[in-house]
């Protein structure tokens, strides 16, 4: 693409570094911009900054939180010692959805993933295991994806802390509540079938 | 959605008012700017804000530059008195990139379109129509979309200058080079016909 204008140009180019944002995404984006009030601008611009510079992450379970420790974490009515591993906010906002869940979390800021360079280092993995470790915790609920990266994680948390006596577990894996069964995957049709559960236990929930 | 940061929901606001940016897309492309290095989104603000402060548009055909006349303008082996059309600065683009236009550009800005509130004072067409009456022009060819808006705006300009001895065209519409005909909508195939050339003029493009 040839721009008539370096401006132009580059703010299109810091545009379409964004993940999913190709270069004519981009020019979209900023023209519109351009034909909007100057505030627009002014307002996103300085949104993105503020956040990137003043964030601050929960001292306790990582989240992102304005308070030195999270609204979640804060929470004299939570059961402390229900811990909940996540990958990231995403996930934290996701369950909280849905109202079923009254412990703590756990973010980790992402999955072990040599192919990224992400290691065992780079996620809050340390904090958990002292936590743990202190004898904090009397469940752990592994709630990461269910890909290669997730399961190598949840196993390298877990042989960390497997000599501690507590609970480990991870969420149910299974068909979607209203789904048909015919266009399952495979996968998680076996993995629904061998982890069955009682008749009685699923009339409750 | 809850969020946990007063900082994050107002990024993801401001990044969510960008057209087809919803708030699931807007939060994912701000925690990616959290995870990458700070610079990234200082750069990302930084190029947005210049642009829309500093961005100087050509005081004849109104193209952006950062120039007061912009490049094409200013080209002295371009034709002066052809002058084309269109709508914004992603036509003037798209022309360019085929090399098959020697003339300048007149960009309005947008279309005439009363259900988003843009009447002819909101474009560029006064400057077009004193261009005309100057006799600085010879050709015109309108290049807007042929949309309604498309075609009221080219009809208002032609109003304009209907008195002007000047030639007036529009581009050709017709069937997309290598596209087969059983797949064309019918208006483009029966506009084709209607404006069909001589079989010798086609072998000369």
């Amino acid at each position: 693409m040839e721009f008539s204008s370096k401006l132009l140009e580059k703010a299109v180019y810091e545009m379409s570094q964004l993940p999913g944002i190709g270069k004519r995404t981009a020019l979209r984006l900023v023209l519109h911009l351009l034909r909007q009030p100057q505030e627009q601008t002014v307002h996103l611009a300085s949104a993105l900054q503020h956040m990137r510079n003043d964030i601050k992450f929960c001292s306790s379970c990582h989240n992102i939180s304005d308070t030195q420790l999270c609204e979640i974490c804060a929470n004299p009515r939570r059961t402390e010692d229900i811990i909940c591993v996540v990958e990231d906010i995403r996930d934290v906002m996701a369950i909280e959805n849905t109202s079923s869940f009254k412990g703590l979390y756990h973010v980790l800021g992402g999955k072990i993933s040599p192919m990224d360079g992400i290691g065992p280092n780079d996620l809050n993995i340390t904090t958990l295991v002292s936590k743990v470790k202190e004898g904090r915790v009397k469940e752990l609920i592994f709630a990461l994806s269910s890909t290669m990266e997730g399961d190598t994680t949840n196993f390298y948390i877990f042989k960390q802390i497997q000599d501690c006596e507590i609970v480990t577990s991870t969420i149910a894996r299974g068909i979607s509540v209203g789904n048909e069964l015919e266009y399952t995957d495979e996968v998680t049709l076996g993995r629904s079938i061998l982890n069955r559960i009682p008749f009685e236990a699923s009339l409750k929930s």
